[in-house]
């Protein structure tokens, strides 16, 4: 199968050497020539260009950019391509794109793979990063719109290949889950971090960043990440995300009113039910 | 050196088994027999009694129960020890007992080595488990009440052997610090699951659960661990948890404000200035 992949970032990358070992010859269009060259010299994609019109003879598109221009590429790459050409994204949003893409494009599928890695750049693409994880697709069926069934089976015989296990859901549950597992966590381990900086007794905050360890180290993790990615969740998926935070606003505000009543049942009755229902969030894929 | 050790979990286990590779002779006081069999089988200690009275001969008593049980063993061991003996408590609160263990022995001195593992019990005792690790010794100059400074001596220079790294500073301050970075993180974490469960919607429930991975898994550790454990951090530095939450919840507050009114360049701030302080929270000790 001739694949494009507009976006030649770590999951472009990624999704290029996995395609590539699979026996597809996959084109890639990047910004800049110089990555370009990079995709190239690690045999990421058979063909570079800066060019979008160089996808005209590819059956499926994997358009891999920052969410907010997977539209606007959607709508120039319909200038251009032929009709039976599936064209599918990998942004972390989908409420905001699915519908918008599909009207450019009949033959749009949302997608969502579930992997990453704290680096960014083609520079850290690596083989079989999807391998063993989820990817979602987010086919819609709604008044004017509906994903192509075709488009679908094609998509997803690629995400099989990939070694992801595949999930269905519409946009709207897409992005009320990960809101819960991917977002929510992004804005309450930022504000953590945004607190503790904030003790103005300069002897306890140096002795704070003195003794954090591994239970700070994890809790801050991807509040103290991209900032840029953590914004363009809290854009694309602002009604969720605030959704999720005003809810998680509540727990708070319960346990300080437990603390401050020196509620300890209620303390223990929340710690040993967290402590009871994370496992349900670590089965593998 | 004679050294004691009262609680044979996965600290006492490690002060015992490294203790003991440096040439001193531990004993060991368990409540359960079994855990003295335990300790005896891993070489942990040289001698193991269920009995406090067997501490006697020892020149430094290592109290490595829980924190609800240190002070009334220094009362116990008050009665029975010679009045050189030194004692030293291993717990992550220091306010709650450091003044009243000192008034019932003069020879007390507060300690908190920030080490540990996901594992309990003297079954993942290890060796050189502190070291590298910072160990925290909190000294009070009060009125009345004045930790000995040859009983600090002696301390300090187990903790060298143990190739921790030491620092100084008042309970208090210890306390107010090990609310940032180990209490609070417990509270915001464990809220984050509390809320996640809370979610209506079975499929996106589900969902959530079948996609969350290393985003969630980091951000809600230490909120699904012990819960046992959080509830003595809760309850024994109530007031700085307590005042580290409600500077939390003003965090959120904003947050929120910011997402409701499309404040993105409020969101970028908070989220820049995260990304540039977290590795001031990563400093080897």
């Amino acid at each position: 199968m001739n694949i494009g992949i507009v976006g030649l970032g770590l999951i472009g990358g990624c999704l290029g050497l996995d395609l590539k070992a699979f026996g597809h010859r996959v084109y890639g269009v990047a910004r800049r020539s110089h990555t370009c060259d990079q995709a190239l010299a690690m045999q990421a994609v058979d063909v570079a260009s800066t060019q979008l019109s160089d996808l005209r003879s590819c059956d499926l598109v994997f358009v891999c950019t920052p969410i907010a221009t997977v539209v606007p590429i959607v709508e120039q790459l319909a200038q251009m391509l032929p009709a039976q050409t599936v064209i599918t994204d990998v942004g972390s949003v989908k409420g905001a794109l699915v519908d918008a893409a599909t009207q450019h494009w009949p033959m749009f599928v949302g997608g969502h793979p579930m992997s990453g890695k704290s680096e960014a750049g083609i520079e850290a693409a690596q083989r079989n990063l999807f391998q063993g994880n989820a990817y979602v697709i987010t086919p819609i069926d709604s008044q004017g719109s509906q994903t192509n069934g075709k488009a679908i089976a094609l998509l997803e015989n690629l995400i099989s290949q990939l070694g992801s296990v595949l999930y269905h859901c519409t946009p709207s549950e897409h992005d009320r889950a990960v809101a819960w597992i991917s977002h929510l966590p992004v804005m309450v381990s930022a504000n953590l971090i945004s607190a503790a900086i904030n003790e103005p007794n300069e002897t306890v905050q140096k002795l704070a960043q003195s003794l954090a360890s591994s239970g700070f180290r994890d809790t801050s993790r991807v509040g103290g990440g991209n900032s840029e990615l953590g914004l363009m969740m809290a854009k694309y998926n602002r009604d969720e995300v605030l959704r999720s935070l005003t809810r998680y606003q509540q727990e708070i505000t319960a346990t300080i009113e437990h603390l401050e009543t020196e509620n300890w049942s209620a303390i223990t009755q929340t710690l040993d039910k967290t402590h009871q229902a994370r496992p349900h969030f670590l089965n593998p894929a």
